[in-house]
């Protein structure tokens, strides 16, 4: 028997991208709905519902619907508490909306818990017991798998491993916090701090000319000043992740976004560190391994859910 | 009906401490047996045998019986992995030891994670999902209740609180790690520190002068030098929590051992550090309190691990 179809709804800073998902497998997907365009969010909910419309009429047999979305998600009663990024959407009971309109069993779910899901079920996480997804890209972002089910938190925020410190004086960022590894190793501060690197050694680039995947490529080839740049970001996140490790004794350790499209030059640094500061109960058994269902894992996880959900299993 | 009478054992690095009880009630309890005059586990084991059988004469009704050990313990397994600073120790079925000698029902389990059940079930912690619980003494431990459940993590090393790092770059430690936090406010660390200090401002004092409780009694009177050193203590410490507090999200911070007892001195500046370092929805239903049941914890708490195993409800 095959997965039922589910419509996986992946609402991200830029843009919403609606899919129909059979398991891990996405069927169709519609061009991404570019948030800008729409002001508020009466414009863009009525563009997602005609996504939906449009590919339940490709698609019949779609048999629930689950969207994922950055931010406070209250999953259990289907409301958006607060949007990151997104002014005009609190309080919204978005799962309700989305049932009226379609008359599918519809859930909605944080996006790095929906991925986090992906990432267990089908991807790099499965069949462990407890496993950390972490995501690398302009924020720093996480989910946690434990004793096989997704951990939430009391006020569903549980995963903020971005804010979590290496440097109590450090750098300042938000809520007043000081230190926070998203302030490190985010692509922004990734980029800038290898501009101020390269000016120091007399060598002026634009940040347009410094993405991650040029840094990459740099390293490659023995760039010297790209090559401990990445050293140090491995072992800023591998900190932060050595402090989960004692913490939580997780089998695993999934890391995606585009900055783990380094591969080696930041996973080498990242395993060194966990390696080098925990016992071996600790981490002989632990892998840390890069995600592998890429930018599709939200909406994948957010369908899958959908579907538990129907099906009476919630998450 | 009142709760069912079971025998808590609480193995300690200096003495194991054998009692009835019934519920959070500590009906009985024999004197400390001082490991230090057992060779061997054997011998230790036999003493131990003892005392139970002493305490079923005056108490027939004892139903179950269960023993906090500190180290790596599979209490599935009823295994003594490793015991932590007791040698001779090492994959020890002392479950099925005990279950053999005394006829009782027994299980097993870490202390810290018993002394967290206890809390959670009888103390500081109950009635809530998300229970982080905190020692602070000679060395810094802890154990995790998530989403209602004691969580042991993979390899049954969760909640090694005073391993995560504050300062990458700072003290060397255990298993190579470096700032780890129990390298500033263990005992003996926070000890030291204050001979440094008041050194350097002229005032010798030797160790034995300056314990935790001499360092409180300072500051309550006003010593600028103790008051600092606890305010930084505080600090550190909530440093940690702020980490932990981004990770798991949790409701309440439970915090107990012989550093605990310099109450605000130490737990204002905790809660100061966490409060400024979170959004609000992190910290505004979070209380960070003082353990309740003190060192009884987990004497009490293994004894509620083995009542609820024995009545198949293993925890």
């Amino acid at each position: 028997m095959s997965p039922k179809l589910a419509i996986g709804i992946d609402f991200g800073g830029t843009s919403v991208k609606p899919g129909v998902i059979s398991g891990k497998e996405i069927i169709s997907r519609l061009d991404p709905i570019p948030t800008r365009e729409h002001r508020g969010a009466d414009s863009l909910l009525a563009a997602v519902f005609r996504a939906v419309a449009s590919l339940r009429e490709k698609h019949p047999g779609v048999s629930a619907l689950g969207a994922g979305l950055p931010g406070i998600i209250d999953g259990r009663n289907g409301l958006v508490r607060e949007l990151s990024n997104v002014p005009g959407w609190r309080d919204i009971p978005l799962a309700a909306l989305l049932r009226k309109e379609t008359g599918l069993p519809s859930i909605i779910e944080n996006d790095a818990n929906a991925m986090t899901f992906a990432e267990w079920r089908f991807g790099a996480g499965r069949n462990q017991r407890n496993v950390i997804c972490m995501t690398l890209g302009t924020g720093v972002g996480g989910g946690l798998i434990l004793d096989g089910k997704l951990f939430r938190g009391s006020q569903l925020g549980a995963g903020e491993i971005g804010q979590m410190i290496i440097e109590p004086h450090g750098v300042p960022g938000h809520y007043g916090n000081f230190g926070a590894l998203e302030k490190y190793v985010g692509n922004r501060q990734i980029v800038e701090r290898a501009q101020e690197r390269y000016a120091a050694a007399g060598r002026a680039y634009t940040l347009d000319e410094l993405t991650p995947l040029l840094l990459e490529k740099a390293a490659l080839k023995g760039d010297v000043i790209a090559k401990k740049l990445w050293e140090d970001l491995g072992f800023e996140i591998g900190i932060i992740l050595t402090n989960i490790v004692w913490l939580l004794n997780p089998d695993r350790i999934v890391i995606g976004g585009g900055v783990a499209k380094a591969g080696e030059l930041v996973f080498g640094p990242i395993k060194h560190t966990i390696r080098e500061r925990t016992s071996a109960v600790f981490h002989e058994h632990l892998e840390v391994i890069p995600a592998e269902l890429g930018n599709d894992g939200g909406m994948i996880g957010s369908a899958a859910l959908a579907v538990e959900a129907a099906e009476g299993r919630p998450s």
